[in-house]
């Protein structure tokens, strides 16, 4: 049984349902009387990152993550919580030193602070980040209309190379190497888009777990599909060099998770103001797909215009 | 090192101390102008609690030790969040049934809801809670008053000699058995008193890790001492019968903890209006001590006038 039904089957029903506590379908909690969000997820060692070796990247990337689910929310993060559970060697002193470094370079880098948390023994590495951020409104699931465009920020693709060249899979010259490595480790989040998302997206999430798993969870319960694009899709120069040479395939590349890019859909009529929003901001965003009625199944459309059927894909997690 | 140590050196600096973050330096974190209290505690089998093979009161514990950080400061939980790392063997259907009927039965008892969390599997078992609650205002730790009385609600070790009976360390009748058991997994919670307890207490803490070791967390930063008076410590008739029928000592069940009371100072002149609060809302509420400079150390005085010296306890997590 995947979360979604875990959380449907067992857990719904203790949300309080007429506070706007979105029924637990959503990445995020919204109090509209307190105008608060809260975001909560565990990453446990061998799951969610492979090893602690490098203490101060797998904090960087946890507390990335976790404010992704708010940032994608059109919300900006203000505090977190890290509670940690882990044996006497990955919580040493020097590796004390090194995560206190990191969530420091975190708070100046998104304006956040920590606000407590927990420090137990466990013989597994693991950790929960609690994220709160404040707003007005937010942007919910299950918000997208018929005909809107469909659109992501930046690269995707980069952060799961970055993993496989951690895992051994791939083996490239040491400059490229450096670079995925750090798009897996230090994803970069879009901050400064966050407020103005909340002028044209219909519904967003961010792409934690694949490009076409988050849209499937993006949709979940409304009776639409989707046209996805795939000659739209962006990816780095960097990681297109690297499909060429390796003669690896675009798609499997780019629906793999880790890019903690924001997927949003909105009206065509918005089509303009989002480019005029990117430009300014200096940052990318691709019309990639558009939302079409479920009269007919999900596809990517590749280059040479063939049609690839997509399987609704379950929400697993993986390293 | 222990966790206050580890917070000090490490984390303090990342809390922002302009505003009430009480620097990390409290169970709980409280933004004044949000008017928000959040707690967050991890709980690791082995370590928290003994096993999962009753997964109806292990949850129902660690929601109580949860909210009574809050409810010890004189605030109404309001949400909680549930993020639950584990096997397949602890998160199965059957498992999952009892969690949450459990959760249910608690939501139902403390007036708190369930707003999100995750679930991950792991090898090892452990929950995380994030608790919040809304109030204008707080009750700190390390704000007692030279010659405040110190209080304790309810009655003290129940809770440990469950513990010991589901260690197999004590051996008692049937109904005795099950009367502390439940007070070990069941502690109840000061829900009524909460509220009230900003009107009278300079500082307050809830009994998690034992009556000396909090009493000595509460005033920490202060320099101050106190003496507390064995026979007014209260506990319960069934302890008492079991005290004298296995000739055990008082002193060391009454702090052991898990106890989840609440402890606090106050003015002595507060001493009618505490009383009467506890009068009217059923509760038992024992004057116990006194806080002394720091001229003379802390002693515990017992039935027959003899003082024993108390030697600072470290804070550690035990089952």
């Amino acid at each position: 049984m995947h979360e979604f039904q875990l959380i449907n089957k067992y857990f719904s029903k203790l949300s309080n349902k007429n506070k706007s506590s979105l029924n637990l379908n959503d990445d995020v909690f919204f109090d509209k009387s307190k105008k608060m969000v809260v975001s909560v997820d565990t990453y446990v060692e061998g799951i969610h990152f492979i090893n602690f070796k490098k203490p101060d990247f797998v904090i960087k990337k946890i507390i990335r993550s976790s404010i992704s689910d708010i940032i994608c929310k059109g919300v900006k993060p203000k505090y977190y919580f890290l509670a940690g559970s882990g044996n006497k060697r990955s919580f040493s002193s020097s590796n004390l030193k090194k995560i206190s470094k990191s969530l420091k370079e975190e708070q100046n880098k998104y304006n956040i602070f920590l606000c407590g948390g927990d420090t137990v023994y466990s013989s597994k590495l693991s950790f929960t980040v609690t994220s709160i951020g404040f707003s007005e409104k937010i942007i919910v699931r299950n918000n997208a209309k018929l005909n809107d465009d469909i659109y992501v920020t930046g690269n995707l693709g980069d952060s799961f190379v970055g993993l496989n060249i951690l895992k051994k899979k791939i083996y490239i010259n040491d400059s490229l190497n450096k670079y995925f490595k750090n798009k897996y480790y230090m994803p970069s989040l879009q901050l400064k888009l966050s407020n103005k998302l909340l002028t044209f997206a219909n519904t967003s999430i961010d792409i934690s777990d694949g490009l076409i798993a988050d849209l499937d969870k993006l949709l979940n319960k409304q009776k639409l599909s989707y046209n996805l694009y795939l000659s739209s899709i962006p990816i780095s120069k960097n990681l297109k060099k690297l499909l060429i040479q390796k003669k690896l395939d675009k798609l499997s590349y780019i629906s793999q998770g880790d890019d903690y890019q924001i997927l949003f859909t909105a009206n065509s009529a918005k089509s303009r103001i989002i480019n005029k929003t990117a430009k300014s901001l200096g940052i990318k965003i691709s019309k990639i797909g558009k939302i079409c009625s479920n009269l007919h199944k999900s596809q990517i459309i590749d280059q040479k215009g063939k049609k690839i059927h997509v399987k609704t894909k379950g929400y697993f997690h993986r390293f």
